[in-house]
């Protein structure tokens, strides 16, 4: 049996599945910021058509697959496992969108980290020859997170400084066992770090500990360096945990600025769209990677990247309870060459 | 690059993985039931020594896989992936687990397949070579689950003749490339089944279609029938939707209840125990599977068992807002007899 891990924590996948095919949908405040031309669907009032915040978020869903597939050409029915899951309690946006496509699936918790880890495990299904084509996909919708784990909107609550603004949008990316790329050579799947902090406004702190020890395993498992990827991205850390995560680095004698950034940075203009720290939700880095990163490899922007979901695995119980932040990072590389494959 | 699927539906694992232990822990009523001696851990009052039935259900798992490590003989530092989930909200009976835990932890939600998703995933990771040692492990707890789910224990709420009781339990089973057996030889990944039952209190019913469409699928994709295992099992339909089971197959010719049964009937004694139509929860399943059902396949009662994990993926704001109860089923094939590898 052909052994597909390095280090501690890292997957290897020797036959590169291939992006074949990416979408996105996302909400009016999405589609007035830097990203508005990578979005293949913007909302004019983030309902989505639909009667309630949590059938938008479905229906968003729906739009971001159907556009995955399109660019796939491909249908549904090709497909062999779809790997999805939100932010919503019991994932319900994910559930109710599932159960109008006839694919076997697997839900997924690992809130705003899930592009990452639905990626990573299409990834291994695709590379291990579980799966022809695999779907990895999530969501997020501000109206439907503001009322879960914050106050009803109605109630016009103010926002604190280190407060990210949860992102209505959604992506899916569809692998497949050959394609044109971008190629996902690998991942490092995150183990929870908790450094106590108890702010539920301020999960960019408590979720830089887990990017930084992701990246740290990363490169401590493959051997590369942060110069080896041409862009580092992390979703969605925001500013504040985009500094943290720098700072660390620093410490270790790391400079990591030079090619890194931050989904919850590129959604939005931080200055003009008052997002305070800027975007977060599962749904940022997946309307990111499935529009403007995958676009910009296909382009030619970047050949190595490495895409780094962030999560907080906390719930308003448990904050209640006085506990702290879990947060975990899953970083998956792409690249836009296949890489060569060893001899087996 | 094999191919390791057949069918529509099924995944196969040519390397059969081996489970190489396996534990659980239970409440009080769950012990005090007809599997009492199959149970590692039995709480004297639910609380596992914790101040809130959230960080109950987390020590319940803490304790559910140092059984299922202390039976592998091996460390958390040996294990590559943790695959888990449970049904509280953001799935924080597992995050606040897997924190304590330093592995690559993957996040799932699956309602009451979540052992059975679980289970699944950690074979694809182990059969591909991803992993040598990977967890999969679920929980649910009676008491975090009627107050999130339904009405506080305070308000001392009527059940309806078709509710389910919810375990209060969690079962945790290790995965080796190589060991004694049980083997996992293929997974069929269950696609979302929904006939429109709106009765939160029928989940038997809202989920049976979900297991006789994942079985049918087995079935027609494998080549087997029912008659080629040795004991069936799905978890938790419950009374009434172990019926509807057997009702959809007999009318398509089929005789199920031969070898046919279902975790929520098993663990408890449905007329002195007063939980009208069985036990239901993520934890049912997994503690039954990790424990009565693999350590009687290791004694030789069952040579070949096909375990099917059944989960509801609603929510209650989904319920309010008029919706009906998608269910769904993924069906695992465990032998004692590890497969004769093809040729590659």
């Amino acid at each position: 049996m052909t052994v597909k891990r390095t280090g501690k924590q890292t997957l290897l996948f020797p036959n590169a599945p291939s992006v074949i095919g990416f979408g996105n949908a996302v909400g009016k405040k999405e589609g007035e910021g830097p990203l508005k031309a990578t979005f293949d669907y913007i909302d004019k009032d983030d309902t989505f058509g639909q009667s309630s915040w949590e059938k938008a978020e479905t229906q968003m869903q729906k739009q971001a697959l159907e556009s995955a597939l399109s660019g796939a050409n491909i249908t549904v029915n090709d497909l062999d496992l779809l790997f999805a899951g939100d932010l919503l309690n019991q994932c319900i946006g994910t559930a109710y969108h599932a159960r109008s496509q006839a694919v076997s699936f697997f839900g997924l918790y690992g809130a705003c980290s899930t592009m990452a880890e639905s990626l990573a495990l299409a990834a291994m299904s695709v590379d291990g020859g579980y799966a022809k084509h695999a779907v990895a996909m999530t969501s997020s919708h501000f109206c439907s997170a503001e009322r879960q784990y914050r106050t009803p909107l109605e109630y016009g609550g103010q926002r604190t400084p280190t407060a990210q603004w949860t992102v209505t949008g959604s992506g899916a990316v569809v692998l497949a066992d050959s394609g044109p790329g971008p190629y996902v050579t690998c991942a490092t799947i995150g183990q929870i770090q908790d450094k106590g902090i108890k702010d539920a406004n301020n999960m960019g702190a408590a979720m830089a500990p887990a990017a930084y020890e992701t990246l740290k395993a990363h490169f401590s498992d493959t051997g590369k360096k942060p110069s080896d990827y041409d862009l580092i991205v992390t979703g969605d850390l925001g500013q504040l945990g985009r500094d943290i995560v720098v700072d660390f680095f620093r410490k270790d004698g790391v400079v990591l600025e030079d090619n890194y950034n931050d989904c919850g940075l590129l959604m939005f203009d931080l200055k003009k769209q008052d997002v305070h720290c800027g975007g977060s939700g599962c749904g940022c880095s997946a309307a990111v990677l499935a529009g403007h990163l995958l676009s910009g490899m296909r382009k030619g922007l970047w050949k190595n990247l490495l895409f780094c979901g962030t999560g907080a695995l906390h719930s308003p119980t448990a904050i209640q309870q006085g506990e702290s932040i879990p947060g975990i990072c899953h970083a998956v590389a792409l690249s836009t060459q296949k890489p060569q494959k060893s001899q087996e």
